[in-house]
C-alpha cells in the first residue's frame, strides 16, 4: 500500500463561486460475478475498509445461530452492523444484547469514548456521567462478538468469561470466525495483505475496492456466498431496513438514506473516507475510498451521487439524495456560504452505464 | 480558483506499516522583499486564508489607537488574533474587551456555536447553559472589530450602537479598514479576486499562498509595512507570545508551539487546511493550504515539519516539534495504531535550503 497514483477529484467544496477545497478518491462498482461495471481511480490498491464491513463481520453472529439462540431483535442486529452515535437507545440496545447472553458491559473490549452525537454528549455531561464502552460507536458490533463467543463457549462447555477474554485478538476463535467471513465474502487473501489495528482494537485487513464492491454485490444478492452466509446477509439487511436509526443515528447519512429508501440500498460508512453499499435490485456492490480520509464529508457526497446515478429514483427521492450530493454549507449565522458538490467525473455517463451494461 | 493541478503529497496517515490516507497541498516560503525561498505545489492560485490572517485583520485595532484607548491587555490582543476553544477564560476576555468599549455580547455579529474544546462543551452543558457568541472561536476578533468601531464612532460623535450595526458587511467602515489592512500586507488586489463569506460572516478574500507568505514575512519583520502597521504587528506578536493560551487553547497546536518557542514563531491556523506563520529571526513568512482542507490534522503536520526544517532548534525543541510532524495515532484503548507523518517532499533539501539562500 504505497502512495496512490493520482486518483480523480470527486468532490468540490465551494465557497461562494470558487473551489476552496477538493477531495480525490477511487470508486469500484462490481456485480456478484465479480465483473467490474464502472470504476474511477485505482481500485486494485488494498485499502483498510474499517467499519464499512461491519455487516460482513456480523455474518457469523447470524450463521452460527447465536442471534436466534439469544433472541436478538431487528434493532439489535442493526446495531451489530452499526457505527452508532452513542445515543441512549443505542447504548441500551447494546446492554440488552449483552444481557441476553448473560453478560454485561465489562465483557466489551472496544474501549470507551464520548458519543459522536452532539445531543448524546450533552446528555451524558448534563447527567454528570462519563461515557462507557456502551457509548462506543462499535458497541453493537462488539456485543455481537460477545454473543457469538458465548454460543461458541456453550458448545464447548467452557467458562464463558474466560473464553471471551481477548476476543479482539486476531487468533481468538471469535475473531478467526469473523475474519473467515470477511475473506469468504471479499475473496481477498487476508493472510497476505496489510493489517492494522482498528479504532475498537480488532484487526482491520486491507482489501482492494474491487473486492469490497464484489462482497457487497454478494451481500445484496446472496450470489457467491455459502448458504449460511447468504441467509445471514438477507437477515441483516432486513434488520437494518427495519431499524435504520440503529445503524448510525440522528441526522446521520446511513440512517437517513435507509429510512428513505429501505431495502433498495444498504450503505455503511467506514473511518478514513471509506464507504460500501449494496444495491440489491441492480445486483451491484459499491466501494469507495477518499484519499484524504479525514472524515466522512466527501465520502457521503460521493456515495449519494453514486446512488443517484445508479438507482432509478422517483423525483422526490432524487431531490432528497441531491441534498447530500450538492449540499449547502451554512455558517454560524445560518448563512449559506458555499456548497459541497459531487465533481464532474461522478456525473459522467461511464458511472451510470453500469446499470445498462448489467 | 479552478481545480488545482496535482499538488504533491505532503502528509501520510499510516495504519500499521501501510499508508491509509494521504494529504496533498502547497507551500510557499517567502521573505519580506517578496522573494520566494522555497515552494511546493501551486502557490499562485488564490486560496481563502480564512482565520489564518486574523493578525492582519487586527492591525487596524492597534494602529487606530483603539487598543490603547480601551486599555486592551496582552491576553485581549492575543484573543483578537485567535481561533479559540471557547474556554471560560476566552469567553471572559471577549466579554471584558466589549465592556471596556462600553458594549456587551449583543454587539457581536459572529453567531453562537458550541465551544471547540471538549472540556468547555461539557462545562457549558453541565451548567445547563447554551453557548453564546462569546464562545464563538472568533469572538475575540469580533470584539476587536467592535472596539475599532467604537473608536471610529467616537471620532465622529455618532451613536455607537447604530454605527456598529452590520460591521460584518464588506462596505461597513470597520470592515473596509480591515480589508485595507489585508490588502496592504498581502499586496494582492482584493477588488479582483474571489470572495466568500467566512464562518463568522465577514468576507474572506482569496489570496495566493505566495502573497500570504509575503504578508507574514512583513508581519515578522515590519519590512514593507507602513509604520503604523509595523508597530501594530510587533505589538500583536508580542501579545500572543506573552499569552499564547489565548490564541487557541488547551492542547491546541498554536498555543503549544508558541508556549514552547515564544516569539521565534508566530503561527496561526485557518479553516480548510490553511496555515500561516512568521519566522522573524529568519525574515521569512510561510503559508500553506491542504487541498482537501477537511480539518487541521494534515496542516498541523506540515507546519510542524516546516518549523523543524527552517528554524535552528535545540534538541529538546526538535523532539517537541517531531511530536507533531510524526505523531502517534492512538485508538480508544490507548493502543498506537498508526502515525501521521510529514511526507518526503517536506524533508527535502529544497525546503531547508530557504534559510541558507536567505
Amino acid at each position: 500500500m504505497t502512495s496512490t497514483p493520482t486518483n480523480p477529484v470527486l468532490v468540490h467544496a465551494l465557497r461562494g463561486a470558487a473551489i476552496e477545497s477538493q477531495h480525490r478518491g477511487a470508486i469500484a462498482v462490481v456485480d456478484a460475478d465479480g465483473t467490474l461495471h464502472s470504476a474511477l481511480g485505482d481500485t486494485r490498491r488494498p485499502v483498510f475498509p474499517r467499519s464499512a464491513v461491519k455487516v460482513l463481520q456480523a455474518l457469523p453472529l447470524v450463521e452460527s445461530g447465536a442471534a436466534e439462540r439469544y433472541g436478538l431483535t431487528d434493532e439489535e442486529l442493526a446495531l451489530a452492523c452499526a457505527s452508532h452515535g452513542g445515543e441512549p437507545q443505542h447504548a441500551q440496545a447494546a446492554a440488552a444484547m449483552l444481557a441476553k447472553a448473560g453478560m454485561d458491559v465489562s465483557a466489551l473490549e472496544c474501549g470507551a469514548h464520548w458519543p459522536y452525537f452532539d445531543g448524546a454528549i450533552k446528555a451524558v455531561a448534563t447527567a454528570g456521567q462519563q461515557p462507557t464502552a456502551l457509548n462506543n460507536n462499535c458497541s453493537g458490533k462488539h456485543a455481537g462478538f460477545v454473543c457469538l463467543g458465548c454460543l461458541m463457549a456453550e458448545g464447548h462447555d467452557r467458562d464463558r468469561r474466560a473464553f471471551l477474554s481477548g476476543y479482539i485478538k486476531p487468533d481468538h476463535p471469535v475473531m478467526r470466525e469473523v475474519t473467515a467471513a470477511l475473506q469468504a465474502a471479499t475473496g481477498h487473501d487476508l493472510t497476505n495483505t496489510p493489517v492494522g489495528v482498528d479504532g475498537c482494537s480488532i484487526p482491520t485487513f486491507a482489501v482492494p475496492l474491487h473486492n469490497l464492491a464484489h462482497a457487497f454485490a454478494r451481500v445484496g444478492t446472496g450470489v457467491g456466498l455459502r448458504a449460511g452466509h447468504a441467509r445471514a446477509a438477507l437477515r441483516l439487511r432486513r434488520a437494518v431496513a427495519k431499524a435504520p436509526h440503529m445503524v448510525a443515528g440522528t441526522g446521520r447519512f446511513d440512517s437517513r438514506v435507509m429510512q428513505r429508501l429501505g431495502q433498495r440500498v444498504f450503505c455503511k460508512v467506514g473511518a478514513e473516507g471509506v464507504y460500501c453499499a449494496a444495491l440489491p435490485e441492480l445486483g451491484l456492490g459499491v466501494a469507495l475510498k477518499m484519499d484524504d480520509g479525514n472524515n466522512a464529508r466527501a465520502a457521503e457526497v460521493v456515495m449519494a451521487a453514486l446512488i443517484e446515478e445508479l438507482l432509478p429514483l422517483a423525483a422526490a427521492d432524487l431531490v432528497f439524495m441531491r441534498g447530500f450530493s450538492d449540499a449547502a454549507l451554512v455558517n454560524w449565522n445560518g448563512i449559506e456560504v458555499g456548497r459541497l458538490q459531487a465533481a464532474p467525473p461522478l456525473r459522467s455517463a461511464s458511472v451510470a452505464r453500469a446499470v445498462g451494461a448489467g
